[in-house]
């Protein structure tokens, strides 16, 4: 687990759009960030406080983390400068980065001589076990979509939100890096060995109480063959008893694949149903989350209900609407 | 590649079954194995001339395999010795033990000072792309199974087999450690970085003649929770235009998950099937392959001819009766 609350590294980034993994942080768990760091030229801004790293070590920040995506992933003499002072002021330092920290001789020397850590989440740090497929207590629900980036994530943290609303007992599970830095803990699943892929994901949803909801991130599509395999071990590791389909309609072609068409919503339940069935008979489609960014409120509201009717399952944007009805779902089963 | 042809390292195995993958190289590539090389005790033999070092290398002999599976996978102070020696009279070493040759500080400061190569055909040592999906020349044909174990690499060579007798232009290629023992190369697609695993299969199998088959080695199954996205990864980076299913028709349950009933074949073939026409519409499922090692000849006999009659294709046990049916519905496709 990373040390919370966080100091965001915003660095020199160029625009709003580079920091979206500082924004996600923001966005979800705005106790976990305690202000923002800009270098001279920084393009972004949360609208937090702008701090130094003395000023933010006295708000109680335990953590930098690098909220910047920069082109090619690499640390610059600049940050590089930076990070070495934060982590002689008593700061840990967390990275989902091509580059990683490890990998940096003057940020691995500067943790060692003054006892902090460096997090590369893009990496696993356990040796995760084979998958049992043991029946596990407690509930969980897996969100499956029809294409890689229709908004797993933010469906997933959606949905704590509006269970926690509702006094619901769930915990949101990041599989990928952006979500293990927004909460400080996860399994980076794309990055993990073939054979252990399904055991990290019961290491990570392991027997809870009997009223709990594991909500996991999911990953890739079954339908995308670059990343299906990675679904796969999700659905069969997360051993779920609700999935929720997620849907980008206004897509021409599968992400990076531009001679695969999407799948239908109804394609993506019967196959995501046959195969979690395999690890939990009991297990049940309960609701659509669609992304509708590229649609007018009207051109949304009309595809969603037209969904509902279709596909006999509540359809919500949860950007725009909210993920309450697919929590009342999750709570009616 | 490893250079062939081998010595075959027996070591001190206890019995004939311990030393099953150099048994697999004499029985799939006999060409390949130009002596046996025992230590005194050893309780296996596979018929091979029992050399010496010098004889075997004034034989043409270019690796030494470690063939011989030991208890913990280790390699023991007896061992290492004569691995030295091996290196010392200009041999490279090939292995699949847990206890990597790379590990063992006297074999990598041998290997160096001789100019040998160590081969630890566990690890991947090349970085795979991601998939692309992009249709590729040649054809391609994929074993599924029910489960692990049941018989998928035996199908696959026996296929290759009956294929070059009836002059079918065709390659194994091998997806786990014993597959690339046998042959000298391949994926050892368990260890692969999940993200790469549908790309390390794209790589393995690349665009070939119109007329050529590759048979991809089988890994795991849709249906075992720990494996199943190792298996998806197979299939739709092997983009296969033909299925074979396998089977082993006496087993409890999936192997390694008491809770676990085995699917159906109907079951391992609609599923297999709709993922397959995913990366190819045409992908079509030829026969079926049954490891019949636990049921007497009529007892085989007969649940073969009933299979047959309820799935409309091919079945047969290739140990028993040769893949001869098996290569030519891939001939007749």
């Amino acid at each position: 687990m990373i040390e919370t609350p966080y100091l965001l590294f915003l660095g020199d980034a160029p625009d709003q759009l580079a920091a979206k993994v500082a924004q996600g942080i923001k966005d979800w768990r705005p106790d976990n960030a305690v202000g923002q760091f800009r270098m001279a030229g920084c393009g972004a801004d949360l609208g937090l406080q702008d701090m130094t790293l003395a000023e933010a070590k006295a708000a109680g920040a335990k953590t930098l983390v690098i909220g910047v995506a920069n082109r090619g992933g690499v640390i610059s003499a600049e940050w590089r400068k930076i990070l070495v002072q934060a982590i002689e002021a008593g700061f840990d330092i967390a990275s989902g980065l091509h580059n990683l920290l490890r990998d940096e001789g003057e940020l691995t020397a500067a943790a060692q001589t003054h006892g902090q850590t460096l997090h590369d989440v893009r990496v696993p740090t356990v040796a995760y076990p084979i998958a049992t497929g043991i029946k596990r207590r407690g509930k969980r629900v897996l969100a499956v979509g029809t294409d890689c980036s229709v908004g797993k994530m933010y469906t997933a943290l959606a949905l704590d939100e509006a269970m926690k609303e509702r006094g619901m007992n769930s915990t949101f599970r990041a599989t990928g890096q952006t979500g293990i830095l927004i909460t400080g803990g996860g399994v980076p699943l794309d990055a993990v060995i073939a054979d252990f892929m399904a055991g990290a994901v019961e290491y990570l949803t392991p027997d809870n109480d009997d009223d709990h909801w594991d909500i996991i991130e999911g990953q890739g599509s079954l339908f995308h063959v670059s990343y299906s395999g990675v679904t796969m071990a999700l659905i069969h590791g997360g051993q779920p008893d609700a999935l929720i389909l997620c849907h980008e309609p206004t897509r021409a072609h599968m992400r990076g694949l531009p001679g695969y068409a999407l799948p239908t919503l109804q394609q993506v339940r019967d196959m995501s149903l046959t195969v979690a069935q395999v690890a939990n008979p009991d297990c049940q489609v309960v609701g659509v989350s669609v992304n509708t960014q590229h649609m007018t409120e009207v051109e949304a509201t009309e595809y969603l209900v037209k969904l509902e009717a279709e596909l006999g399952l509540p359809a919500v944007d949860p950007f725009r609407q909210g993920a309450g009805r697919l929590a009342e779902a999750l709570a009616d089963l």
